[in-house]
């Protein structure tokens, strides 16, 4: 029997995670018959599968790490974090949470091991943002992190302890750099990133999307279901493969902007690409053109993590998860 | 006038930037006012120049970083740590001081730059330990930092907050990933690489030296002159050149071991070669397989950090430098 604790289990990617453990029913190799999840705010319980626990608190808070750990969740997944935007206006709110709250997440578990031999598979999301310019076309596995935001900083350093732990013996980590989430579900938001999901997902839904910069913009994008993929494998794998290097850039499907219009002809015709407004903003353009384009993750390929086929496939993947949430 | 703090004023390197600065009398391009020398045990003033300042304490203790940083010193070198085979030994010890250390440090120097605008010169000394294998014959900058010892994950998250702190302009930073130094001055003592000084100190001193390791090991040293150098440099030079990427990896001379003893025996004659008793030891052997063999310092160099023209000058200046000392 495995049980799983999800940090963050209110977020996109909680959720997602939370609702596919229980549909699966299965994690690392046996039935799941615990499955916990902890935000800020209350989760949504998964339907099906055992009854999820829902509970709430501040990370960095004394005594929450140690709580959390005290029931020995066989798979920690740890997704929560102030978002980057965030991170870069609260330098103190940014380092409490991203750098101390892990910190202390670990330290906990450090402590439970000491007592009891507690050793649990840590599944840590780290971000691209690790990565700063100037930067390759292609960025390989072997390629140095040099963040340009705080909240980089926080992850890169969330990185590089989740390696030392494990290493130590503390617990077995894997740190996963994933790509721009597309399609995300929701509405535009403040965050430079918002258009590479709207420009999809608002045509899709018969409403207008303003693109901010030039079609040639390329980056790196996987599905929520990639994603959410991503996340059981590495609560599965067997680390033994990965030696001292904890941390994977995760496959993504690198694509421009005009290839993602060209996918959406595809899949939904001439009068949804129409609904896309060209409104240049030299702000966004000027974020943009620091993130990676592409990578090459022949690490994460050869420990099994398979990604998007397509732009046109996440198209698709979109439109068959919102059928599906519907039904 | 310019006003210098060398946290880790009694090691080797603090000592002989101290001598350094009180020789030169200079440094940011003024005359030096003021040195400081803070250790865990008084640092020894250097000859000539203004009077130093000896003070000792615990950097890890509650208020000792603010006591540092009131006197708002211009140039403040960070050189203490807990050394990496101390920091394997003793995780809590190493990450109190390597980690938490440096941070309440850099959170002093934030605290008084928010009070009065304060921004210092910080220079960081990193190290090779940040990389970890597999490794490329020549490592390049832009080589990923993935540490394998808990003194370079403690040495790797310094690198990455020196920047963060130097790109939201709270001081301005540099951090150093130094060679191995040889020729250490005094005695054979029990880290892996003490070795690589030894096989050269001992015989020109007239004793016999041990070597654990194969005459085909290569490794990257730098003299103590060359590293007193690229700290004063550090000190000195504009850092609008290195971008957000605060910490560069220095010159060194890429040499094995039989191209030491090569050097040993133009220096000194074959009696002295003749004191290296080879006496293999598969720990140490095992140890320094692990280790970098060369790099290649482009972006060190374009900043102007010039190193030693090869192992028999290294050998020559510890020579000199002895005379100088018994002088």
């Amino acid at each position: 029997m495995t049980t799983c604790l999800i940090i963050g289990g209110a977020g996109m990617l909680g959720q997602g995670l939370a609702r596919s453990l229980a549909k699966g029913g299965r994690l690392k190799g046996a039935p799941l018959s615990r499955l916990a999840l902890y935000d800020v705010v209350p989760a949504a319980p998964p339907q099906g599968g055992a009854p999820a626990e829902i509970s709430t608190g501040d990370l960095g808070a004394p005594g929450e790490a140690e709580r959390l750990v005290a029931a020995r969740p066989d798979v920690i997944y740890h997704l929560a974090a102030i978002v980057s935007g965030e991170a870069e206006r609260d330098f103190d709110k940014g380092y409490r949470i991203n750098l101390d709250g892990t910190r202390l997440l670990f330290e906990a578990i450090r402590a439970e091991h000491q007592r009891s031999g507690y050793c649990p598979r840590v599944v840590f999301t780290s971000s691209l943002a690790v990565f700063g310019t100037p930067l390759p076309e292609v960025i390989g596995d072997d390629h140095v992190v040099t963040p340009l935001s705080s909240y980089g900083t926080q992850k890169a350093i969330g990185e590089l302890l989740l390696a030392d732990y494990s290493r130590r013996g503390f617990f077995d980590g894997i740190g996963l750099r994933l790509p721009t989430i597309v399609i995300r579900p929701g509405k535009p938001n403040a965050a430079a990133s918002s258009f590479f999901s709207s420009i999809l997902r608002e045509p899709l839904a018969g409403k207008e999307a303003v693109l901010p910069v030039g079609t040639e913009v390329c980056h790196w994008l996987a599905s929520p279901r990639a994603a959410v993929g991503y996340l059981v494998h590495a609560g599965d794998i067997d680390t033994a493969a990965m030696g001292g290097r904890r941390n994977i850039t995760l496959p993504g499907v690198s694509v421009t902007v005009g290839e993602q219009i060209e996918a959406l002809r595809k899949v939904a015709g001439e009068e949804a690409v129409a609904l896309i407004r060209h409104q240049p903003d030299p702000a966004i353009e000027a974020i943009i053109s620091t993130w990676p384009k592409a990578f090459d993750t022949r690490r994460a390929l050869d420990l099994g993590f398979a990604g998007d086929a397509s732009i046109e496939a996440i198209i698709t993947a979109y439109l068959e998860d919102q059928a599906e949430a519907r039904a």
